[in-house]
């Protein structure tokens, strides 16, 4: 079992590249009934067995003639014509007596009576007759080889007489999660455990790409468990997904078990994130080892796993649609390695601004908040704000461009604010971003964001947001509407154990407290709070630790890092805490006053302004909906 | 039972309007298995249950510390720690001690001995340590209602603690085939039977859309079996599509069987094709009567079914990507309705030239060859060549991009050669439309075609194509390739009843001849055979019935409507007909310089050079390879 401590800096394509060349597939074929056969490739090119139609048929409701029989009749001259002897009737799709080569349609026949029908006009050869094969002609090409069969192929062949399809079987890629850590996913995750997750997601991936995964459960931390488990994959499937241990560490076990079963070809790309991926060979079957983390993980699998599953289908890659963004923030980026960066996107007066999600490669969340990848080369420092650049989508452009774009301060209301919205129009999407209320109100005067959530108390005046929001949009129209008041309160564990009523409380000693960030709202109320009793907040333990939103503050409550937070009701209700409300506050929506009067800001008005959204609001506890939808200030 | 013989001029938009608003579904809700939930809609906002992780977790490998027992550490001044007792060793995800709030990563630690390490810097709280909720924190939105589930949103949910999600039923959408005529698809079609091959196009469709189609069976041409089918189908679907029967003649029940049981709101739309469709509601349900003709059938299926099922599942609909492109041919259209035509695109010298398929809605094939639809307001009488205009793609850009478009006359080895060029590079792909050798020059003029498939023989001199070439691509630098040389000669029936060898036998009494188009090689090969022999063309009954194609030819010997046609050795095959071979000819593959010189012009050569492709053809019967791949001509 040889040691190798260092990873590798490989170029992405080269990684790919050398992959792509190293493995050869043979790839299996079946045949399957062609009424299955929906998004499957074929394995050959597929010709019409028989025509259709194949005898030659009526194209519409009328009568069979001979055509040379018509010939004389005019309008000044009609002709008659005999049931059973000069003509049929025929239906549309009836077959053509062999006897006639013309059909009349039904309105230009004049019935004399049952069996004798009238003409004023001849009838030329072959007039509204479905000639043999006219659909599909027995022979003729319906599909060609490595072609993905869509409903209305299915069609075609079927009407060409072909039940039976070749097709390319797919490729069984084996997943494989390690980790003596992992768990099934459940409910109740005891401290130590990891959920194992990362399978779904990779067999989901796996089937959209037309693969077929195959979940091997999951094997711990143990050098031979593993080596068996890659053994005994190679043997049954085509492409085998090892994840976690690809990295460098003391148990990363993927490098050497492929070392010794096989050939590494990769061992670290140059990659921010999904640098730690081994990529290798083991009796002619290409073996990926994913890194751990989520992102990471599921990028590396778009790299590798994706293109394999291509290459064994025979079928080209479809690149994601790419669209120019202004970048509403500075993205950096170090020389050497090429960065991925999730964004979120938002189409606001006219433009796309792009902002970048965490980078962090541990947050599922946000795969699931992006919309797009920004990809920056190894040889950039990144991009400056207000720079173009091309972003790879993750949503269609089109629902990006009907998404109201929310930032400011979160509040669970505005999930519920999102829901109501779509549903009063299944077209329109509600997103929001949590930068706090000052955040907020920077991202409407970027022109990023339509609305923002802001309860920012000016503690000279004791007045809600009004001044806040003068003071930064002196130039621009606004207006504020209230979404909800709510009570803040105390987060403490349950059963209040340091009995925490008042600010003064927090004083006592080995309290810990948890603070919010700068220019969020409940930070500008603590601090409000700490002024009116006369306390320095330099007396607060945990002062300078800084929080991004009301559920990580309860989560740290929960956690037993923090023994107070000041927060809402429903982010103590989340985690099962006690809250002690300390003040009422009001949170409004600020918009710019051209938005409030467009469409999608009517729609939101009147879903704020509906009975059904303020129930459901105010069954959530710890909320009033007196104010709710409407117009506080303009500007 | 009431008689209603007109069909309307509805709108399309208007029809669809009225549907959906007629329509009110009351969509059923399930739980499901995370797990199994790929690409189901939410019915619900969900919230995480637990935090991911849940615990804090080492984010390095490494030791874990408590950061204020280490602020003395300095280079000048190491620090040594007692495992056990000032350190305890992490791995990455291992849950961090309660009296530690740091991690230490192993490369800057030194090991003194197993139980001493020492350190030169100190920690700073919180560092390197995953804290709890940093991927995903309990009670946050992991997905609004309403969202098509993607694998990252399994992930996420996951790790959230939510093993179950409420997702939107999937529509249950009845597929009613009507028709006397119609049989299970098989391989064997007796006269007067068409094969129901429309529903499991249906089903796709629905399919592909998110409902879950029920295919209910063949009913025949009769009131009350049709209405007792659909009387059944409302009571447990949410959808009902029937098929034919839609118009308004003698044997189309459909408009009165909704009328009877519940309310029609539409009888024809103002399409082209696709007008006769009948939009009804039965007990609450959507009823929609689909036209017979297949291209009718599918147009109108997406214009009715696609937004009910969108409507139903309450997602947004996602229109097809469109582009300009640039007309190669005049399309008319009339006043009064809106047309629907199918369209092939050629990525050629830069630009994109779409010109038309037939319009004919009875050609299946036509929708599995468009690579994209025209839509032609009521109000315009159509588009002139050359002009601009905007395509719904059926096929990815970039994969329209990647194809070489091949024209002229058609020969089954273009097949062989289609499919050897994508096995070559599955990112390439060749299309062929067949128009003649003399359309196939044209195109070639006209920058609407890569290469063109041409057998032209000069009756002076005896030689092919050179001449021809000449004439009409003076100014552009060309190329003859060789593909084939192959036999042409007479499709007889089998046995060859009448004796035909040469072509005076065709003069015999009572011989039915059909011909090829003008422009076609074939069709002048016959002229040559004539004039040679000193015919007279008009003695030759049948000369001026033209078809457009081999297989075309050989359909109307088979089923029995000429006696002989001039064609290729594998068209007689392909029906299982005689062959007198008549003269042998040589068919090149024209193209312009510059893509002859172009990387796919070479991938072209080398795959017409390879034995296996040489072999393939060869095996057809009736194909010399001699010169394949050979460059005949250069101008």
């Amino acid at each position: 079992m040889k040691r190798k401590i260092y990873l590798e800096d490989t170029p992405l394509k080269e990684a790919q590249k050398k992959l792509l060349t190293a493995v050869e597939f043979a790839a299996r074929m079946e045949r399957i009934p062609t009424v299955d056969a929906l998004g499957r490739v074929t394995a050959e090119p597929i010709f019409a067995v028989v025509s259709m139609p194949n005898f030659h048929a009526s194209a519409m409701d009328g009568i069979s003639v001979k055509a040379s029989q018509t010939y004389s009749a005019h309008e000044k001259n009609p002709l008659r014509l005999k049931k059973g002897v000069d003509f049929r009737i025929v239906d549309t799709g009836d077959p053509i007596p062999d006897e006639h080569d013309a059909v009349i349609m039904i309105e230009n026949v004049h019935m004399i009576d049952e069996d004798t029908y009238e003409i004023i006009e001849p009838a030329s050869p072959w007039q509204h007759i479905r000639q043999i094969g006219e659909d599909v002609v027995a022979g003729e090409l319906i599909v060609p080889a490595s072609h993905v069969l869509r409903p209305v192929d299915l069609g075609a062949l079927l009407a060409g007489g072909v039940l039976e399809v070749p097709v390319v079987s797919k490729p069984q890629v084996a997943i494989i999660p390690t980790g003596t850590e992992l768990v099934p996913p459940r409910r109740r995750i005891e401290r130590g455990e990891i959920p194992e997750f990362n399978g779904t997601v990779f067999a989901g991936y796996v089937q959209t790409w037309g693969g077929e995964p195959v979940y091997r459960g999951i094997v711990e931390d143990n050098y031979e468990k593993i080596k068996s488990a890659v053994q005994s994959a190679v043997e049954t499937c085509d492409i085998v997904l090892l994840n976690a241990g690809s990295s460098a560490g003391s148990e990363d076990f993927t490098v050497h078990v492929i070392g010794e079963l096989g050939e590494v070809l990769t061992h670290g790309v140059a990659t921010r994130p999904g640098k730690p991926v081994v990529v290798g060979i083991v009796d002619g079957k290409p073996v990926i080892g994913l890194p751990g983390y989520p992102v990471s993980a599921y990028l590396a699998l778009e790299w590798f796993a994706r293109p394999l599953i291509h290459h064994y289908l025979g079928i080209s890659e479809i690149e994601r649609d790419k669209v120019k963004v202004t970048l509403g923030r500075r993205v950096v980026s170090v020389m050497g390695a090429e960065d991925f960066v999730r964004m979120t996107i938002g189409a606001v007066g006219g433009k796309l601004i792009a902002n970048p999600l965490t980078r962090n490669a541990g947050v599922t969340m946000s795969m699931v908040r992006a919309d797009g990848l920004l990809r920056i080369p190894a040889t950039s420092l990144g991009y400056e704000q207000g720079e173009e650049v091309d972003i790879e989508l993750y949503r269609p452009l089109q629902q990006i461009e009907k998404t109201m774009v929310l930032s400011g301060s979160h509040d669970m209301t505005l999930d519920l604010l999102a829901t109501a919205v779509h549903k009063a129009d299944p077209n329109r999407f509600l997103s929001s971003a949590h930068v706090g209320s000052m955040g907020g109100i920077l991202a409407i005067r970027k022109g990023e964001a339509h609305a923002a959530g802001v309860h920012l108390l000016d503690e000279n005046t004791g007045e809600y947001n009004v001044s806040f929001a003068r003071q930064y949009l002196a130039d621009t129209p606004f207006v504020l509407v209230n979404l909800v008041y709510r009570q803040q309160g105390w987060i403490v564990p349950q059963g209040n154990p340091r009995h925490i009523q008042t600010v003064e409380d927090l004083q006592q000693e080995n309290i810990t407290y948890i603070n919010r960030q700068r220019g969020a709202g409940t930070r500008l109320l603590f601090d409000y709070l700490l002024k009116q009793a006369g306390i320095d907040p330099q007396q607060i333990y945990g002062y300078n630790r800084e929080d991004f939103s009301h559920l990580s503050v309860a989560a740290a409550v929960a956690g037993g890092t923090a023994d107070c937070g000041l927060g809402i009701l429903s982010a103590a209700k989340a985690f099962g805490l006690d809250f002690v409300p300390v003040a009422e506050e009001r949170y409004d929506l600020l918009m710019t006053k051209q938005f409030y009067e467009s469409e999608g800001g009517q729609v939101l008005r009147s879903v704020m302004a509906s009975d059904s959204f303020k129930q459901q609001v105010e069954s959530l506890g710890g909320y009033s909906c007196r104010d709710t939808g409407r117009l506080i200030f303009a500007s």
